[in-house]
């Protein structure tokens, strides 16, 4: 399976080790089909894998290094452009792109979280150098196309279902809900809610489980009515705070799967006339810069953007390149940020 | 000097009317030199620009109407990626982009306010449908090159000097300073404050002619200490209120020239022991999204950046058409949003 590049020896046809499309021509299926084995690809039927697999290892597999043509372009794609989550991965992004001297271009799904048919044209005439999707994704079919036209993709903070084994880079999101979550343990609270995320993406799923991680195994029940779901949006940390200090038995403490919802809460707090950290604990997620602002500075918990918007662009030069990946899933840590909107347990 | 796509006559060489070529070996100048005379530059000497002039009333003008190529690209230049701005700008670009089918290159100066010459160099092997730079700018002589290559250049908000007559779009940011001052006049402020932007932003330029312009109006009189040179950051609004406020004759409000500058007010009359809006008002200048969620929520001017992104995405698509402007400089209506940070003067 590795790449060879001495010449065929004279009369053989065809060469070997098989192209891509000499492969797919002798299963008798589609190059995309392929090229899914060859890269590891979980949604491939068994049989035509086993096909596959045999030939690979009958005629061995010329993997195709390719030269990346100048002044190509790295696309990134955002389900929505708002606030400074996008800014951060870009930069990161364009990190690697420019010591490669691609540029990067910029879209938004118009706050969809799987692209259109339109978008998808538009991005096969414009043949990128490769795709990053960032908490959005294609589709399975629609990664099969972009495989079949090779051009390859990266998910960042993955939402929808680009299908198995499509390479992706995010935060250690379910690490950093327990960490939030102990933070406030360890401050003597009891009683802490959580304004999760959209249950879609992955990483709001990972930081409610590490958020009841942290409570079982300080022997905290996990309690159904302090779990609020939000849209990571700021509006849903004003409405579920009112929610929940209007109950019989208020939370002491918030942990918000964003920072978005966490200045939510300081604004219901404010309407409420709570003091932050006297009368309420915040934690949020993310490190969003602007936020340091905030009166009090928010205590939250820091994703490293820049690097995961760099870790993706680089995985995504290296699939370009033809050239294997080290690891096909990345976690980047986070870390607990403490900051003044976080304070002991007072009863 | 309207397009003519007419056959020539046979055996008329050249044909007339002629081409930018055809004009520039006439006059025995470059391509770039007629150029810039038939759009109306004016970094051309007098002299030459009368021979061209000349030539052109002679023969005639040829415009190449151009197509745009598919999958060409708009690139945008900020000379920092960093908080809400570049993402409104880009927003109101990609709106008219993906109406031409055109995708948006994003990049960034790294906060130095001109290109570099590699910067440039990867420009020129992109061949983009065209260029806008954003509170930064080309010099003059990039200009002109830019020009030679036939890739045209919009400049939101001008900071730099990219020579007169290059097209650009900004917001009425006098109008908009006079508007910020005279509402805190309205309210019975005497003693106002202004945190300026940088000096080699037009905008920054503006805004503080407005502030004084509003000041003389009401027969206040301009006091240099009250006026205070910032850059556009946070830190600067901290900064400069500590000064402000610990002087023997503290303003009863401040005008900081940008929302960031005002969430500084902010933070320094927090640690001031000053509440806001009793003890000071601010009004910031920009509106951006975030700051409606600060407590209280910021009165500040509204800049349409969206429609100023789109506006220049509009100009640009023009001339990398061959079509002659409207207006080569446009300045869009900034308008007072009065939320809570501003209150009536206690003496």
């Amino acid at each position: 399976m590795t790449a060879t590049e001495e010449p065929p020896p004279p009369g053989a046809v065809p060469p070997m080790p098989l192209t891509l499309a000499q492969l797919a021509e002798l299963a008798g299926v589609s190059t995309a089909t392929v090229s899914k084995v060859v890269n590891g690809r979980a949604e491939v039927g068994s049989t035509t894998r086993a096909l596959v697999e045999r030939l690979i290892e009958e005629h061995g597999y010329r993997r195709q290094r390719r030269r990346i043509k100048p002044a190509s372009i790295i696309e990134v794609v955002f389900h929505e452009l708002a606030g400074e989550y996008p800014i951060e991965i870009v930069k990161g992004v364009q990190r690697i792109a420019w010591a490669h001297q691609l540029s990067v271009v910029v879209s938004e799904l118009g706050n969809r979280h799987t692209p259109d048919l339109a978008w998808m044209g538009d991005l096969l005439t414009r043949r990128p150098a490769g795709l990053i999707t960032v908490f959005s994704g294609p589709t399975e079919s629609q990664s099969a196309r972009l495989a079949a036209q090779e051009i390859p993709l990266v998910v960042v903070d993955p939402a929808g279902n680009p299908g198995p084994g499509v390479p992706s880079v995010a935060a250690t999101n379910w690490s950093g809900g327990l960490e939030a979550t102990r933070h406030l343990l360890e401050l003597g609270h009891r009683r802490i809610a959580m304004i999760t995320g959209p249950t879609f993406a992955l990483s709001s799923r990972a930081r409610l489980d590490g958020y009841r991680a942290a409570l079982d195994a300080a022997g905290v029940p996990v309690e159904p009515e302090l779990i609020r779901q939000g849209a990571f949006q700021i509006e849903d940390g004003v409405t579920h705070t009112h929610q929940l200090m209007r109950s019989s038995r208020p939370p002491s403490a918030i942990f918000a799967a964003n920072d978005g919802q966490a200045i939510g809460v300081y604004h219901a707090a404010h309407e409420l006339g709570l003091r932050i950290p006297e009368d309420l604990s915040v934690i949020g997620f993310d490190d969003m810069p602007v936020w340091r602002w905030a009166q009090p500075p928010l205590t939250t918990i820091h994703q490293p953007l820049r690097d995961m918007g760099a870790t993706a662009a680089d995985m995504l030069i290296s699939l370009a390149k033809g050239e294997p990946l080290q690891h096909r899933r990345v976690e980047l840590a986070t870390e607990l940020v403490i900051r003044q909107s976080t304070a002991p347990f007072r009863p």
